[in-house]
């Protein structure tokens, strides 16, 4: 008999090592002797990724506010009806490279849409489904960028000006202030082995508070 | 000096006429001497008819019904955003093939979502704007789906069954009755050259009770 899963995100501004620690994440929890579900948003499900395609597409200039907000909810209620909702049911651990808390950071601090029309949207589209466990890779703006610069395409987000990135960057540190249980800080400006370390000893902490 | 233009939305299943009507709707309202702007939704403005583009694609199927509301305002969000709220506000009367009482049809009548969520997005994406008047074609829908078959592909919607054709009308029918005097139904089972005269007959009226 399967019990319900756990909701793991991992937050943070380009650069912060999300993709590599990710990695990390689903290897520990695997070794736990959990069935893992590793996915992403914007996409995570086959229409979602198309809708990701429109979002990034740096030729999308001019995008309306409220059209980027509703185009994230959208993939984001296939990506919830598709992959996170049934693989929660069967039990599953579903580790998921951003999820909601990147929108208030990024529409909501980045681009200063009201936190009120993200909640809204939040409501309608999830319920009271909530992440059980947050993690925020944080590292200062210019760290980031400096890493992120070193691949090769640039989307429409990653196109944006370091005051864009430090008002997410402030958004998520505020989140994460205002719910210490559910969003962990992780000094990400470390080298990655010791990131893996901080992560490990959270996730061993949230698998002893909440036993699988 | 320019004032506020007016915005008329023409509304009705497959096959109503929508399309030849629209026609006459822009030519009697140029010859009245407004400037027109001819639009539709889903659609309407570059990245809106992206959207467009992925709202009927027959190949997405088993889209999440949030999936497809959330969509559907996304495109209407740029729309609005891009041409429908410029021109209102250049003096223009905008013409609109669709607008939200078919997200209240197809999304509420055809597939059942609740109409609070329906009116949520409406609020949070339009605030208080809504079509000044809205011309509904009213046709059985087996008149109706007998004249859209005669067209050659056939879209994700117009592939759904005469139940679903059924619902969609009955929910046109029941906002028409609950806002008589935003929405004039029309009926559309007649030859064009008649169907085009009673709707001029209402835009004179329209135009008499609210002077350009």
């Amino acid at each position: 008999m399967t019990r319900q899963g756990r909701f793991i995100t991992l937050e943070g501004i380009e650069g912060a090592g999300k993709t590599t620690q990710i990695e990390d994440v689903c290897a520990y929890l695997a070794e736990q002797g959990h069935t893992v579900v590793r996915t992403r948003e914007p996409g995570g499900a086959p229409l979602a990724e198309r809708i990701r395609a429109l979002l990034l597409d740096p030729a999308a200039t001019g995008m309306a506010e409220d059209t980027e907000l509703l185009l994230m909810f959208a993939a984001r209620a296939e990506h919830l009806a598709r992959t996170i909702r049934p693989a929660l049911a069967e039990g599953a651990w579903v580790v998921c490279d951003r999820f909601t808390d990147a929108t208030y950071a990024y529409q909501g601090g980045g681009r200063g849409l009201a936190a009120a029309r993200i909640a809204a949207l939040e409501e309608l589209v999830q319920g009271p489904l909530r992440p059980d466990l947050t993690l925020l890779f944080d590292v200062p703006v210019t760290v980031g960028l400096a890493r992120a610069e070193r691949r090769s395409a640039v989307d429409r987000f990653e196109a944006e000006t370091i005051d864009f990135f430090d008002r997410v960057r402030a958004a998520y540190l505020a989140r994460a202030a205002a719910e210490p249980g559910r969003i962990r800080r992780v000094d990400a400006g470390g080298d990655p082995g010791s990131v893996a370390a901080a992560v490990r000893a959270i996730l061993a902490d949230f698998g002893a508070r909440q036993p699988g």
